[in-house]
């Protein structure tokens, strides 16, 4: 804003609303002002859910989840299969795959994926404590749901090697053509990976 | 999601941050793990900038719109036109023309516009304070920068006639082609409106 209409308190919210993904400075303002017109229904509540979330939220020292309790809900939850060991980069995937509800089993969040030019490197990630969980006789697959993605491939290769002395399978997510998707807008990487791993109909 | 996968605390920031303008549940979700990542430098801030807003944001009795003080910053600005009333719908767009500081002049919000559609009646709208201030002497215009659309243009025509007998103008925004703009892709109705008020080059 060329001259400030406001108070430097509304400047102030709307600049670090605009630090929001999917927010811009734009959109901040229009979230601002929303705010500031549901005081009672929003502004407060939301003020309140950060400072809630700022106190007591941290991360689970088993499995890099975030929760409010540590062990976090899903390590403590006894329903799940301790056979398999789901390896996501970050807690959003680990969200993710629950949306979608295809298993029921334990996970692990490495924190990150290898990134040589980003500087991440093996010491960045959460990868002794994988090993260590991977090293439990009780756990017999560990999938590797990782971005399909350059370095999302160099840490599952990574990772294997250094799984490869435990006694567990390793596994990655099928590549192909994703659900409700068409052939013709799909690029040629994914549909040769769909032909070479075609299924029997 | 299907299963809670994280706190309640987590799932109820989401919740409220979904009901952003411009976020949705999806969306949310990103902002919640953004804003759990960058404690300090977020989340933090942010709670305790919405807790300042909602104590100390209020509405400006004598223009409408939204400061920490009352009256608010534009109305206390000595160094502003007094003769000149710029009637807007909206605190947000206030700041838009502040934005564009195409003038220096003070502010009136309605704080919407007639819409009996939407139960939108004189009554629900701030315009007792509006004759009140163009009844002053030293106000000599009053620039009715409403929507261009019908809910606008009746609030518009409705204000006319209310300060038909204060000795103010009433003037209107001009119609025609936006600055930028590609005549191909206008409607016609501007296209109209920009060839009756064309102006000598």
């Amino acid at each position: 804003m060329a001259r400030s209409v406001a108070g430097p308190e509304i400047e102030r919210l709307i600049q670090l609303l605009a630090r929001l993904p999917g927010l811009g400075p734009r959109s901040a303002r229009r979230a601002a002002l929303h705010l500031i017109k549901k005081r009672e229904q929003l502004l407060q509540p939301l003020g309140e859910a950060m400072q809630v979330a700022c106190e007591r939220v941290m991360v689970c020292d088993n499995c890099g989840n975030i929760d409010t309790a540590n062990p976090c809900t899903l390590c403590c939850d006894t329903s799940r299969d301790n056979s398999i060991l789901v390896v996501v980069e970050d807690v959003s995937d680990l969200w993710a795959l629950e949306r979608a509800g295809a298993l029921n089993a334990r996970y692990h969040v490495l924190g990150g994926v290898l990134s040589p030019l980003d500087g991440v490197r093996p010491e960045h990630l959460n990868l002794d404590k994988l090993v260590m969980r991977a090293a439990d006789t009780s756990v017999t697959e560990v999938i590797l749901a990782l971005s399909a993605t350059v370095d999302g491939q160099t840490t599952a290769h990574y990772v294997t090697e250094l799984l490869s002395h435990c006694d567990v399978n390793v596994t990655k997510l099928a590549h192909g053509v994703p659900v409700g998707g068409e052939l013709d807008y799909l690029d040629e990487g994914t549909l040769s990976a769909a032909i070479k791993q075609r299924t029997r109909f």
